[in-house]
């Protein structure tokens, strides 16, 4: 699984980061999903292998247009650059009224069909390809999601060491059994698939989450019975640090860095990205506030696997649960 | 007056080109007007000394999204920037529409005052600070419009030579004269200011056109009796040459060089300055095509001072309707 980051700023953007976008895919997969969309996130996509044609679905966390105001634009990019096939957008319902209002007053002619998902009737099996999206609602001042994207369970795998020991050798009975079917054995033995079938694997989960106030938010997800899989990366704002979040009050409703990361310390989260940082915090070192303060709050109280995400860094998370980060050239 | 361009691409953003935005201001003025604002532009801003703060009106040609979809955003960050003073919007009525329904499903809150003034219904004395504004409708797919931008006319310009000729020497009188009033020499004279007051200046102005297949439009700014000002600049679109223009057919109603480019030389215009290339054309010469075919073909057909703007060009024209390029650095 791969993670994009298209824009690490909160509110407006810098010269170093754009506002909110992520890019999310599976490892040698062209079909993507964007997860939030904030002004500018087409122009970011340019700078890396991604393409609007082979888009799958949009997610949008919020209304708020930090994480919104680029979808006027990448739509209208998609259909001018070829894209007929259907576009499936997953978000709060102001989004739908929001993309519909752009259409209706811009006169945007889409060359394709937008499917859109409100996220609040979300069902258990709502999936874009190989990815099962669920959904928790957050703590902010407009209704804010957080998306679990779950690798679809591998299902009807074989015991082929079993079967192997058992003196059924691969070939196309293997197929047979896997598709659910008994075969008959040269001997005139009946075997029944169920006999050589693995428990269902529940495969990996990230968690991406919108602007929120309380990561006990994300427990739910937990509790539900439905939703048993491993959780190995959460990406979570840290917009300031907790001075500063006191100095400016409840009423943004951000998490600091202190508040999301005691979190994920007391759920054993193995890794940890931090995004959304506030453009006061200076990439550099000094002159304070800096990011720097934001990664050392961070690190006094969560002892996993943790970054601070910027523009254009990709993190792969491999079939252990481990993350690599790497970085598109953007040719600077 | 100087002219920066913050984005010349068509359509859609490329990796050096951003869609269409203009600022233009008087040299040695902090205020500034925005004319297009497509996604995107608040972030070239970051790289320019303009600042949202001192932005007094953002001119809007047409509704196409890659010259309004910029607004939301803008609107926004100058917003959270700590903007309180009213801005002023003169567009098309739709783009209105536009602004209304983004802040409506959006849950978007500014902190001041959008005075919205419909492009039709400008009045000869619509100015925003020293620059009087009008506009002329052009051939597009949709209503799109050309802003003619003139220093406002110096008025009650004293004749200090003849002043001085007839023994009134520079003092307080001169004030009066100049403001209309009637003065009493030491020897009883009665002096009129009419005998003193040159005629009114025309200032120079500069044309700022939006999509348009037929450059003649222009020529209605010059048959209107009110507007007799120094036309010193015309910036104008050159999407494609005329083989790609040929192509494409005139169902997206654009210009290609040899159109306007024609158009400026049967004019005797001074300084032509094109922009708002299809993203087809290359920076470089090859491979094929390049802007370096649009500018070839400009040069064909017209003789005057010809530019093909970058992003983040800046151009100054000085008094003598000279027209000097330089360029922000962008520190790359």
């Amino acid at each position: 699984m791969e993670i994009v980051f298209l824009g690490t700023s909160s509110g407006v953007p810098t010269k170093t980061r754009n506002v909110s976008g992520i890019g999310f895919r599976q490892q040698n997969s062209k079909s993507w999903l964007l997860i939030d969309c904030g002004e500018g996130t087409q122009h970011r996509i340019l700078h890396t292998n991604l393409s609007l044609t082979n888009l799958s679905a949009i997610l949008i966390t919020h209304v708020h247009g930090d994480h919104c105001y680029g979808l006027p634009g990448i739509l209208a990019s998609a259909s001018m650059s070829g894209r007929n096939e259907p576009l499936t957008i997953i978000a709060p319902k102001p989004i739908q009224h929001f993309i519909n209002a752009v259409i209706e007053t811009s006169e945007l002619n889409l060359n394709y069909q937008l499917n859109f998902i409100d996220v609040e009737k979300l069902t258990d099996s709502t999936s874009v390809g190989n990815i099962e999206i669920r959904a928790v609602l957050l703590s902010h001042r407009v209704p804010s999601f957080a998306y679990a994207l779950t690798e679809r369970p591998t299902k009807n795998r074989l015991d082929q060491e079993k079967l192997i020991k058992d003196g059924i050798l691969r070939g196309p009975m293997w197929g047979k059994l896997q598709s659910g079917q008994s075969i008959t054995l040269e001997n005139g033995k009946v075997i029944l698939p169920d006999n050589y079938l693995l428990p269902d694997k529940n495969n990996r989960t990230v968690i991406i989450c919108g602007d929120n106030d309380d990561p006990h938010r994300l427990a739910t997800l937990k509790s539900d019975t439905t939703f048993e899989a491993n959780v190995e990366l959460v990406v979570h704002e840290a917009t300031y640090t907790q001075e500063v979040a006191e100095k400016v009050g409840a009423g943004p409703q951000h998490s600091c860095a202190k508040r999301i990361s005691e979190y994920a310390e007391s759920t054993g989260l193995k890794n940890l990205i931090l995004t959304h940082f506030s453009p006061r915090y200076q990439d550099l070192p000094s002159p304070s506030p800096s990011i720097v303060d934001i990664e050392e709050e961070a690190r006094r109280y969560y002892s996993g696997n943790l970054f601070l995400a910027n523009d254009l860094d990709i993190f792969r998370l491999d079939k252990n649960g481990n993350l690599i980060h790497t970085k598109y050239n953007t040719g600077k």
